[in-house]
């Protein structure tokens, strides 16, 4: 549990590198055998690709490093909950546990919209834990919109 | 109508360059006012890359190629049903319509396992057309697999 603390702090200091490229700040860290594999930010505008997303980038640069897409035994940790296409590419990858900090009622599909990652009729089964600095999270994110609001 | 056919008849020739790499044969096209804006295929093993469907790859170029990550206006043809990470890529790029092939009965979630595209709790609705050169994909999908267990 420390340790997830730990990650997901080094996730936390990712996503406000996205706050350069003015894109929702969301950070990924993987890590398998008490080793960060691969660390990313959202750099969906900075890119102005569509799949770039915190995840999906920690993701293709943890299969470059290992040098398979099959990341058994990784863990994910990422800042805000997994949108659908985040969790496809988690099955894809066959990622074995997802930590994340805070919920994303509109886009989650998690636990908010849908529970994709633990459905029976699925392929792959992922562990989930949330909440993980959730509230620093949160405070990066409503802070991004206020000023971007204002 | 004529256009779907000619379009997946492009999916179809790019389906058939994943051969080269024992990858799944699959294809994409991508295309905006009657222009072909990007094409590719199934890259995932010769990448050792998880998210390198042949949609994620269209999606990732034409987004270069227009400059932009919002594909409105946008169809996407593809030679088999996409999967859920793929179809939240096409929900993440605004993509307008998609036109595929033959169905995926394990992994496809338009129709088969989910309907993601067209659920009303999303952001994003999505035009679907399915069935178009649904047996030349097929045949292609049935001896790659009948070939990998011989």
């Amino acid at each position: 549990m420390n340790n997830d603390f730990k990650y997901m702090n080094i996730a936390l200091n990712e996503a406000k590198k996205s706050l350069k490229s003015d894109d929702v700040p969301v950070g990924a860290v993987i890590v398998k055998n008490g080793v960060v594999i691969s660390k990313a930010h959202n750099i969906k505008e900075k890119t102005k690709v569509a799949t770039q997303h915190a995840e999906i980038v920690a993701i293709e640069l943890a299969c470059k490093k290992l040098n398979t897409w099959y990341l058994n035994g990784c863990t994910l940790y990422v800042t805000l909950e997994p949108c659908l296409m985040c969790c496809g590419a988690i099955i894809q990858s066959r990622i074995e546990r997802i930590v994340y900090a805070t919920g994303n009622e509109k886009f989650g599909y998690v636990d908010s919209i849908g529970s994709v990652l633990q459905n029976k009729k699925s392929n792959h089964f992922v562990e989930v834990t949330k909440g993980i600095l959730s509230d620093e999270s949160k405070v990066l994110l409503v802070d991004f919109f206020k000023n971007k609001r204002n």
